[in-house]
């Protein structure tokens, strides 16, 4: 972890354009407020360009996607692209449904992501490989490295696949993170609020494999630290605690152990 | 209670379609992946009878409600209906305009609820009865069990009437829970979520009967547990512990009392 | 601070129609119920102007706008003009894109707000003048007294500016209001929030100087009054007790100060 991509993202406070679903907003919200970003939503079409322009990075996330916010994330994604701001892709649920998928293949048809993430089954779905999904939940374990590798390869971006062992494929590195707490998966919308984390970590000077690795790990880092805080009794109470510690120095995170 | 019906519920995890209002997306999803549910939200008309099918149990809530979102209510009501998957229907806010009111009616004329859930002048108004209402809350107590009674004999459905005193009324038997902490009635969404804990419960392998009257009362004895927390000081600090006590067993709510 | 006023809201529970962004509905919901208002969010055109016509004020927010909200606000706030039902317009990230100053030009040429209120960013590039921003947020400080100022002569209408020190201008009076936390800017829908506070202190009976000075004083009141509460670590959980503290007497937010 560079703790510096952290101190970037506090000084410059990166505006963050969140198309994104309507389960995760608020939470997505708060949980890059107190890491240190700027987060902007806005999904209609008249201005998804003007908004994509002036933000230091675009998130796409197509769980609740409409056909309509569909034309939007495009317009955002090909603004970013010709801007060269940064642009992650969240392809939620993409397993589940044929409306997804076709989305997910349209966009990567017009727009190039600075990053893939996903479960391993949504990404799996993307290179064809048949994981056990449960909704918007990958259950199988699978071969995540070699799911990472082989989207990273089809559509020349970064991947990151999450789960209990995250995998990390960048530039031909494939990095492991084992950060991360079990109350991650009970709560909604985490892996959304992952994806916004590593959007702003996208806007600072240094190199994609470390801003990745900072944004992964800091972000289960930060999950088990609030896991072991002792207000904490359940997922209810575990969120407010999650957000506090995306607040903090990742040094704060591992006091005492 | 039974306590068997919960146990299936962690033990099978079941997939909920929502096509609910935007007010209680994230809430709902949080409370029900507490309560051992998997929470799935789409809308979308291209997908809705995809999620459907594949989904343990359907809930359809009309608060938000949007023209296009109805049809794709109906597509996944009827959806379900086929699979004979249970759909909960929660008619939020029908008393209050028009709109709503004709909206159920379709609804109604095109799926068919195992149960349909709302407060006392949402229901009354179902069957012509008026009672006083204030926007999509129910102010005037009037004669709920008649008013259950009189739901489920028009639509052929099990009836859930929310209030001080819950009156259900299925299989021409008439029971009532006394469960449930004034603190709910400070809280936006606690008669949504409830039907989400409902919707898991009708996935379960038990009669109707002991299902609505599990869900009902476990949501009202977690709610009564929650209040009664230390750290709980108002409606903002109620949220969180309430969402953590959704997860307990029915025997650890009652501890010490 | 009138004391009386927020007992009246208390008293009379007023219905506040919201036509308000999807990343707030929630927040703003629960932290109306709390300070004693009860909130409606509809957005659908077929039912906005029979809700306004029940409600006792509306609120039109900008946020996440799209065209098809657009027509709906103006149909409620032109519906609560004739009603003489009072309107709180926030006018969230105009200054961003040329999409959301349209749709607040054609707001105003429709629709009689009692209220603008917005930050210095916004609220200055209504009178054309130029403040730096940063998305949604304003980041400049500027004349917010002559922004006000202009704002409510252009328009004829109460102008409430937030920031550090929030400026208030209404009936020839400009009042400073120095209450508030830095916290409130370190989670998503303060300011929304606020202006649901505002609509439901509109809805009493008092001088219009009053409820505004109320509504804005008490907001920051409990703002403070929650951040040094011991519960509170960080943003996330500043937000439920925040919530909590809302729900109190103005007396109680200043015990041992």
């Amino acid at each position: 972890m560079q703790v510096d991509i952290i101190k970037q993202v506090r000084d410059t406070k990166p505006l963050v354009h969140h198309l994104t679903n309507q389960v995760v907003m608020n939470f997505s919200a708060n949980g890059l407020l107190s890491f240190g970003g700027s987060p902007i939503m806005a999904k209609a079409i008249e201005e998804a360009e003007q908004i994509a322009a002036i933000s230091n990075a675009v998130l796409i996330n197509i769980g609740t996607l409409t056909s309509i916010e569909l034309e939007s994330m495009i317009a955002a994604g090909k603004t970013a692209n010709e801007h060269n701001i940064p642009v992650l892709l969240d392809p939620v649920g993409v397993a589940a449904t044929s409306f997804r998928r076709k989305a997910i293949d349209k966009i990567l048809e017009e727009v190039r992501p600075t990053v893939i993430k996903g479960n391993g089954g949504e990404l799996a779905s993307l290179v064809d490989i048949t994981l056990e999904a449960k909704g918007v939940d990958s259950v199988g374990d699978g071969n995540l490295d070699e799911i990472a590798q082989k989207v990273s390869r089809k559509y020349n971006t970064a991947v990151i696949v999450t789960g209990e062992t995250d995998v990390i494929y960048v530039d031909n590195h494939l990095i492991h993170n084992g950060t991360g707490h079990h109350y991650l998966s009970t709560i909604t919308g985490s892996g959304c609020l992952l994806g916004s984390i590593i959007a702003a970590c996208l806007t600072t000077k240094a190199p994609l494999k470390d801003q990745l690795i900072t944004a992964v790990s800091f972000y289960g880092l930060s999950a088990s630290y609030a896991a072991n805080q002792e207000s904490v009794r359940g997922p209810g109470s575990f969120l407010p605690v999650f957000i506090d510690s995306l607040s903090k120095m990742p040094q704060d995170l591992t006091k005492g152990e």
